[in-house]
């Protein structure tokens, strides 16, 4: 039952069998472009939420698990024996195919050994951009010259917006266009007779258009149509243009969109070739083909994932121990940090399970994950707690969800009164005095923040007003109040049941006010 | 290109090739009980409601097309051979497998003829009753004995709200429970540790309960674990329970149910064997060891859809037509109607692609619908036409939706103005003079029926105020207002566009007002 291995000496943990009983899941990207990959190449992305901005389509709970996903199947021109560069979807046997998984610091590497020729795909988003690579290396150990045809595939969503795209197809299932901008640009296109929606953050700058590249070998036929790719009655293990071939030339209209590129490699024995897609949003025309000329190269490529290591192992190098158990060291150097530091981006909104609903920041356990990172990204977990005291309301309450893509504060609507969590705000008193002993800055207690709702005060008043807004709600028994909830969610005391745990964070955060 | 035929004489449509562009679907069952069934078997089952009742799971725009289903699948003991009583899941070569389906009235019957064993399966939902059949006849034209196990495969939603089954795993992945309450009796339970929810009026009464059964023969082993049924990495096409040739006994907790029974049968040359499956909602210890102790014979069941057939070919049979254009003939006569009754039953509600989301008769539609169905059923029309009545407002304008399990006249509340659609309640002025004229109920003008929000009057005050309503809402010409919409929902008129439209209707509406 052993899976894998850590090597915190590459910060990479090795799945060596890939048939887990379960999803073995990474996460790619930054808050403004994100993405879930697993150790069989399952998964999506989204820009900016993973409920409003999702354009690649996963389907939750699939059968097989995990499916669809960012693939690379291969076949040989000779025999039409056809496999994928992740274990699946195609799943040859595991007495023939090996395949190697390891989750690094916001990217994956999938090696895969099959029928003579070995694979290595790395995925990830490089630092700062609005899209993704999938570099595929294929290489010709069987000794004798090879002829292969190499297909991308992965599905576009039909709305961004994932309820739209999984269950309200009357709606969605028609306003999809996937077309072929240039001979290795595919522009995925959704409502795009529409103008973009003034009224909503996330898409307004440029509406929901992706698109899909193919650099480093010449592409032979593309399809941006599932349905012709796939086949009909066929499932991802078996694509009607994998086992044919060729890709058929289909542009989508309506239906389902994907983007596969068809590429034929001859390799001598021992050589090796590489190609990358490049996978983004914005419109081709112009997002795209900036994109693919300015980092299509192999060198670019390299450049960036170099990059985006030493960005991660540096956040990650601000604290290491050693100690007797090596075990701890790798939760303390590397994953409990990378974790937190992935909690800090996403929240808990990307993931397998949950869909991202709410869609933003949880208030109190966003101001909790900010203890986690205080030390490896001050600077960050500063602009986040600014952005959470601006997401208290001038009663001393908080907005149950903050959304970075979409909060103005001083001008969001103040919520009811009976859908106050009580411990919202007191967490403040854990991340405040954390940031100012982290950096020293104890001018922050002065800095001058708005509200949510109206007005403003600076931080030490946002503490105040937290304090001020239990000590008005208290109960029979001089206790706070639960109001909707305390922290434990799933207890309902009811808005006028007191709350003990409430009554220690206040205790506690009269202390640190006054110390401040 | 031909997939099929009409066979008016039995009121059914053939389809010979299984291989469909596209799922075609039939409906099965009651305003009570729903369900659709596919040429390939597959599609859902629901309880009232499509969108809250949903306790059969289908994936919206699955790959390959409409899984999972109501599946058997049949194993040949003696080469491991297997294969799917309809041609998908299992999917074998078509110069190998016949396939013809037959959507008849409310039930479907798929045939199937494979190495020398000949396959009739009929679902249908007896009437008046809250469970389904699945019946099997399996006969050997092989000339030579065979041992064969069948198993049965359905999938549970892990909530019966379709959304929270698809899309928000975090609540729903853990909730339910498969086991086995007798032999030949599964019993699905979802959050079997709280009580019903009181306050919700589709599930208060059973809670959210199913049961499945099998008659006709012992049961050789189960699966109530769609994990342990499928196996890891498999999809419906190739489970690992059928491969084998066993199933593994597994209750499930939590992830995922299903329905499966193995039962082991041999068949002498020529010999034909029946077994039924009976699946519905209510708890398995009482409601479905009643039903299996009451349907589950042959007799019975033969019975059952004799009785079916009988009601909805009577119901058929109120108008017919010969003409020299028998495909005319064959519209008016059977599938005009049928579909008129089907849409009567469900409106928009039951569909592969709409979620029914809006989960209960749209207004102006189901207004509209009881045009096509007063001569078949005028006693049912008048009931909903008098359900639909209590869904007009005081103001004289109409809910958007009338949900029949939920909806309580006198109580419910107002919409806002700006959501009122200004051709809503102008329908009745077709509606209410037809079913008059169908059965001289010159009387029902004058029956009093309360308004969705406060107050009463007879149906003729309904009308007058139907009038009031636009003639108080008109624009700068004096014409009606649009409001919310017309009866083209995806113009947008503004509040105060005039609709022509209306106007028409308001002056139809008055005539039939002056002669009424």
């Amino acid at each position: 039952m052993r899976y894998g291995t850590f090597d915190d000496d590459a910060r990479e943990y090795r799945i060596e069998r890939p048939d887990t009983p379960a999803s073995w899941s990474n996460y790619l990207g930054t808050t403004e472009y994100g993405a879930i990959v697993t150790n069989n190449a399952g998964g999506y992305s989204f820009f900016q939420s993973a409920a409003q901005g999702r354009f690649l389509r996963l389907r939750f709970n699939s059968v097989p698990m995990d499916q669809p996903g960012r693939y690379f199947y291969l076949r040989d021109a000779d025999t039409g024996d056809f496999w994928s560069a992740s274990w699946q979807p195609v799943g040859k046997p595991l007495d023939r195919y090996r395949s190697v998984c390891r989750h690094g610091t916001a990217y994956t590497v999938i090696e895969s050994e099959y029928g003579g020729l070995s694979t290595e795909t790395t995925y990830f988003v490089p630092l700062g951009q609005r899209f993704e690579y999938w570099r595929l290396r294929v290489r010709n150990d069987s000794g004798r010259p090879r002829r292969l045809s190499v297909f991308t595939y992965c599905e576009f969503a039909n709305h961004w917006k994932t309820e739209q795209d999984l269950v309200n197809l009357q709606y969605s299932l028609f306003i999809v266009r996937g077309r072929r901008a240039d001979d290795n640009l595919l522009a995925i296109e959704i409502n795009n007779h529409l103008p973009a929606d003034p009224d909503c953050d996330l898409t307004k700058e440029l509406g929901l258009y992706s698109w899909m590249a193919l650099a480093g070998a010449p592409v032979a036929a593309f399809d941006a149509s599932r349905e012709a790719f796939l086949g009909p009655y066929r499932s991802y293990d078996r694509p009607l243009a994998v086992e044919r071939g060729s890709c058929g030339n289909c542009e989508a209209y309506g239906d389902n969109a994907c983007g596969s590129f068809q590429t034929n490699l001859e390799l001598a024995p021992g050589e090796e070739r590489e190609i990358r897609v490049l996978l983004g949003v914005g419109q081709a025309d112009t997002v795209g083909r900036r994109a693919l000329a300015e980092f299509g190269s192999a060198e670019r490529c390299e450049e960036e994932l170099r990059r985006l290591k030493e960005h991660w192992h540096a956040m990650l190098g601000s604290l290491a121990v050693r100690t007797p158990d090596p075990e701890f060291d790798s939760t303390v150097n590397v994953w409990g940090l990378y974790n937190c530091l992935i909690t800090f981006a996403w929240s808990r909104a990307a993931s397998l399970v949950y869909n991202g609903e709410r869609d933003g920041l949880g208030f109190r356990d966003s101001v909790q994950d900010l203890l986690g990172v205080m030390a490896a990204i001050p600077e960050q977990a500063r602009e986040r707690l600014e952005l959470l005291l601006t997401g208290q309301l001038s009663t001393g309450g908080a907005l149950p969800v903050v959304k970075p893509f979409s909060h103005h504060p001083g001008r969001m609507k103040p919520i009811p009164e009976e859908e106050y969590r009580s411990d919202d705000c007191l967490w403040f008193f854990n991340a405040v005095p954390l940031y100012v002993a982290e950096t020293g800055d104890l001018d922050f207690y002065r800095k001058v923040l708005p509200y949510a709702d109206q007005g403003e005060d600076n931080v030490l008043g946002h503490l105040r007003r937290a304090l001020e807004f239990n000590l008005a709600r208290t109960g029979r028994n001089g206790l706070p109040c639960g109001l909707a909830a305390d922290w434990n969610d799933c207890l309902k005391l009811g808005y006028h049941g007191e709350s003990l745990f409430v009554a220690f964070q206040v205790r506690f955060g009269l202390g640190v006010y006054a110390e401040a």
